[in-house]
């Protein structure tokens, strides 16, 4: 391990050579390979001592599940004699701030879900606090899109791309096209000002495509139409296997818009469960439209849903054939109105094309939901 | 855009004077922000020419969509003139190759899904031709451990980790931790000789809560064990959604072992679907004990599998109480000798929680399956 810590020092050392702000993650574990914070005392000759508020912190995390802390997690407690810890609501490990010879070394924990919460409540402020108020602030603004390719969706603004202030950049993601609007301006008020007619004309060219801005999910999108026009979903997924379901009860407060659903990966569990007639599957296959439409029509009464969504597709790598390859999906919809169904071909791998299915269901609930608040 | 090129071009004629081989990633779509190819031949004085055979795999890749190029996705198919195209098997865009000037220029997609095959399958071979035989290898294995936490592993192999050749390094993730053994060596038959005796150390001591090695995850490991026992399962989820079922169907070849699921997300459909009494869900909660077994038991009946296996819990951020708080959750399994079911209580937000969930359910189908295979 002494290699391991020499190659930490020396990096810190190098940090300290060259920057007044060092902002360091990971290495604050229990373990002998966790030596973030021993290397920066090394480097700043300082002294790790135990911080009696963040022992009590570690000591209850573990309370809280009922185990004794392992005598290692002490370990975590320790903090400069002349620095102070950064609180962690989401492990263990406390993170360390230390201001010393003109520098200031902020050390966070690893995981993005302890370390991102820190770096917003703390971190940011922090510096907001040191650094004082910026003279220019920048601010973006994201437009997210789904149903429009990347080329497309810039074959309809592409007069506007070379805009400088807000800059207009098209981001392209597994299924979805976004595009970031970027400000420069001395206040929130301004910023927002400069972007507010850019959006408003890329709205106006390409808005029936949007679903949602700057970290709205599709999943979010369609849990809020849901919840706005007052109607609930059940699902029906075959090569998605939960996915769909996944993603939808990722959103807090999904339950007052999520019925439930079957995973019909075996033909028989379509049959039974969701009453696909034998004789159909028998004919048609259970990639197929009128399965899609059968699952979509069956999963809705049998839940007692107001919609009723279906996903049964080839996703790969096996099973294909050059009738139905690799790629094939129906996704059904089945309203109180009736029922219809897409038939998407995709490319790309397993995860991909399920990701994708699950990304056309999640729109097509989500228009369907936003019909039945504005009907025409 | 101007300025976006010109940026490009900075950093490319900074990695030129600095390295003789430069590689990258992204860039190579088919809209006026992609730039990476414009900005090499700029720096390296060099000519784009259409690659008539990149321009038909563009071109077929949107015919088996059905629809017609876009004009402007001929700019993938424009290569070097003394360069060539890296095939891409799983996207549009091909990578390019540039030799000139004593440097080696390699610039693939963005996406990992695309990247990623093409460095294993072309670059690193190409490379390995250009740069000969190393004289030295660095080969990693990784064990792999579920329900041990990172302290209670590094206990029972303290004195294994100051090993230089391999050296064993603990690795901490979302619900379990790996060790990585990394051996220098001149040959793969040496490296393995050298890691071999190191593993095996590490195996009596804790091979109980080894799942797997190298890229194995929970969900292959169920799969395989499930496979190997000749056993089915089925899944009854509420406050994973759909998680479980998506992770096990994530296994290409899940289809002879995963009959399907119930997300049985609202609480009628726990009763009408998977057979839960009234009555236990009036005296108990869907969050409990009883309701967790009577799911495992139902759904493995509803879906005529070897094993039922369900979650209930509170997944947050609303809905916790002092008796039943956030994090709670129950994880039921069902098999032909009888149900049990395993109280947790996690930490962390919605969705480390679902996940920690699901990895619990993994870790008891693979048990329980490979019990089935190993009979005491």
């Amino acid at each position: 391990m002494g290699d391991n810590f020499g190659r930490v020092v020396e990096t810190i050392r190098r940090a300290r050579d060259r920057a007044d702000l060092i902002l360091t993650t990971g290495g604050l574990g229990p373990t002998e390979d966790d030596l973030t914070k021993e290397a920066i005392a090394a480097v700043f000759d300082e002294e790790l001592v135990l911080d009696e508020e963040s022992l009590r912190h570690v000591e209850g995390f573990f309370a809280r599940r009922g185990i004794p802390m392992p005598e290692r997690n002490r370990k975590q407690a320790l903090i400069y004699r002349c620095g102070r810890a950064i609180p962690n609501p989401n492990g263990t490990a406390p993170g360390a701030l230390l201001e010393k010879e003109g520098k200031i070394v902020i050390s966070l924990p690893g995981p993005p879900r302890e370390m991102l919460p820190m770096l917003n409540d703390w971190v940011v402020p922090y510096l907001q606090g040191v650094l004082g108020e910026q003279r220019q602030i920048l601010r973006s603004r994201i437009l997210r899109f789904f149903g429009i390719g990347e080329s497309a969706l810039e074959e309809r603004i592409r007069d506007l791309l070379p805009h400088r202030n807000p800059t207009v950049a098209p981001l392209a993601h597994t299924g979805e096209v976004h595009l970031r609007l970027t400000a420069k301006a001395t206040s929130e008020a301004e910023a927002a000002a400069l972007i507010a007619p850019i959006e408003a004309e890329i709205r106006a060219r390409a808005g029936e495509f949007l679903y949602g801005t700057d970290a709205t999910t599709l999943e979010q999108a369609a849990v809020e139409a849901l919840a706005a026009a007052g109607r609930t979903v059940a699902v029906a997924e075959s090569c998605t296997g939960g996915m769909l379901g996944e993603r939808i009860t990722n959103v807090a407060g999904s339950s007052a818009v999520f019925r439930g659903g079957v995973i019909c990966y075996a033909n028989d569990v379509k049959e039974r469960l969701c009453g696909v007639p034998a004789a159909l599957l028998a004919e048609h296959g259970a990639v197929s439209e009128p399965c899609a439409r059968a699952l979509a029509e069956g999963v809705r009464r049998l839940l007692q849903a107001d919609f009723g969504v279906s996903i049964t597709g080839i996703a790969g790598p096996g099973g294909g054939s050059p009738e139905k390859p690799v790629g094939l999906v129906y996704v059904g919809l089945a309203t109180p109105a009736g029922s219809e169904v897409e038939r998407h071909q995709f490319q790309g791998q397993r995860h991909d094309i399920r990701y994708r299915a699950a990304q056309v269901a999640l729109d097509r609930i989500r228009r369907a939901a936003a019909r039945e608040s504005h009907p025409r």
